[in-house]
């Protein structure tokens, strides 16, 4: 009998339990570095590696996880992608569990060489972000990496920009004979965003971890309240990842809505988090143990007031 | 007067005029490799980067560009990253037009981050493609970066793969009152593509080349010849990049309906050009320059055959 590889929708299930819900991103970027310690560094690629584990040092107890931006590491060349690998390498030495945020999407072969990419190698992840646009086959490969591996994804949904109203959440008639001008003011219209959850939603149960949710989860903003009650419960068994929380106007009680029975979501916060310590008494003498410091501060303060709108109840 | 960066669209478009419309897409992956080069390399990237080489050598007299597909690259972890660093420059420094198949998309501080990246430092290339899914602004940070430095970008419309209908080919309601029953069945239906293809479109005169085209273009598919003419009609200023050639079964006829006035468009083939030397007599005994004669051997029929397609027209 094969022995599956442990599922890591199921340690990451765990971990809210025993940590809450706060995701912390390493978006790091040079400005966000406090000056001495830049100075002293021998380029910024050093600098952000420097920063990234005094925070992960930090916090790593009392974050759910880490999602780390690859946009802010491909900025910095060659020397950023190592950035990227040893910060990626440090988060899963001490335990923790790391989303890739890498967002891609592209046709078959290509999805599988990304698969092995981000799921192996230098650049292995617990998860990774996918961007859906180009249909379930750039998808699929994904899947069937990641079970065999234990890995999991968070397919874009709805996101947290103001940009998701272009695409997103355009109203899609393919079932036109089912629609009239009625029936679409009403719950039964859908976006393309739902067509992405429907997607997701109907993998077979091989697909599932023992928490009940799906290995493959879903990207949704909690920065549009009417919404949110309404997709948490069309969507029972997947896992959200949620941004959208602080620099971007949504709440704890904005987050809570998203979450099922206090799981099934991680609450991401980047900006907010590692530039703490920038408004802090003292800033202009930070090194990187008071930014770090000051990260976990932001990141309990977090915490707790998602987990007093999950037990409030909202 | 400020002077403004010449723009690659132009370069494009007279590179189009002298050389035809062939983009050869640089997808190296080790399989596509002469087995007796792979051997001797000191490992697979150091192969894949020699092999690009000699493609490049062979062929850029005749290829209007080249498109290098990031995800084979980035499967080699941090090595890959450096090859496809190589690639790039290797390209630019004989001259020629190169596109990053990167299909990045993310929201704006992000969207910032990935154009830097990708427009300058080690990554730097002319043309990158772009995933529109998150909206507009996912894409405004890379077009005002792209207008100051002359570099030209390719949004994803209507691709080549079979799982485009998922999303991309859903029909759009938002103007319901507008819809009807018989409505839907003629041409003022909307696809999701539509949208994205409109947005693009509507850029102001400020990001249009002296060809006429917009820097930013979109990519579709030759593969569904049935809407081919009515695309190409409906957005006359868009350049397009064309994939689906060959491997995945569009031919020289679908692809020049897709263009205007014998520009307007690239047209990409990556495994039918790379690989060709694999059916060729002697491929057991195949080297780079083997592999890179039958290479170019397969640009030069294809783009003969695009262009007796042009002038015979559809």
């Amino acid at each position: 009998m094969r022995a599956f590889a442990e599922m890591n929708i199921d340690k990451l299930y765990e971990s809210i339990e025993s940590k809450g819900h706060v995701c912390i991103g390493l978006d790091t970027c040079k400005d966000y570095i406090p000056d001495s310690e830049r100075k002293k560094a021998n380029d910024d690629a050093d600098a952000v590696l420097s920063f990234n584990k005094a925070v992960i040092d930090a916090s790593f107890d009392i974050a759910a996880c880490f999602k780390v931006q690859i946009a802010y590491y491909e900025e910095l060349g060659i020397r950023g992608m190592s950035v990227y690998a040893q910060t990626l390498k440090y988060i899963r030495d001490k335990g923790c569990l790391v989303i890739a945020d890498i967002k891609r999407g592209d046709i078959a072969d290509t999805a599988l060489r990304y698969a092995k990419a981000h799921f192996s190698g230098d650049f292995e992840s617990d998860f990774v972000t996918l961007n859906p646009y180009m249909g379930m086959d750039s998808i699929e490969p994904w899947l069937k990496e990641a079970k065999s591996l234990g890995k999991g994804a968070f397919v874009l949904m709805r996101t947290s920009n103001p940009g998701r109203k272009d695409i997103e959440s355009l109203i899609v008639s393919n079932n036109i004979e089912q629609l009239n001008i009625n029936k679409v003011q009403d719950t039964n219209q859908k976006y393309v965003y739902n067509i992405i959850g429907e997607k997701i939603s109907s993998l077979t149960d091989e697909y599932k971890g023992r928490c009940g949710y799906n290995i493959f989860g879903v990207v949704v903003g909690c920065t549009e309240r009417e919404e949110a009650a309404f997709i948490r419960h069309t969507y029972p068994h997947l896992f959200f990842l949620i941004p959208g929380y602080g620099t971007q106007g949504g709440g704890a009680q904005d987050a809570a809505l998203l979450l099922n029975n206090g799981n099934g979501g991680v609450v991401n916060a980047s900006r907010s988090i590692i530039t703490a310590w920038q408004k802090k008494d003292g800033a202009e003498r930070a090194n990187y143990s008071f930014a770090a410091e000051a990260a976990r501060e932001a990141a309990v303060k977090m915490r707790d007031e998602i987990l007093k709108s999950c037990k409030i109840g909202v």
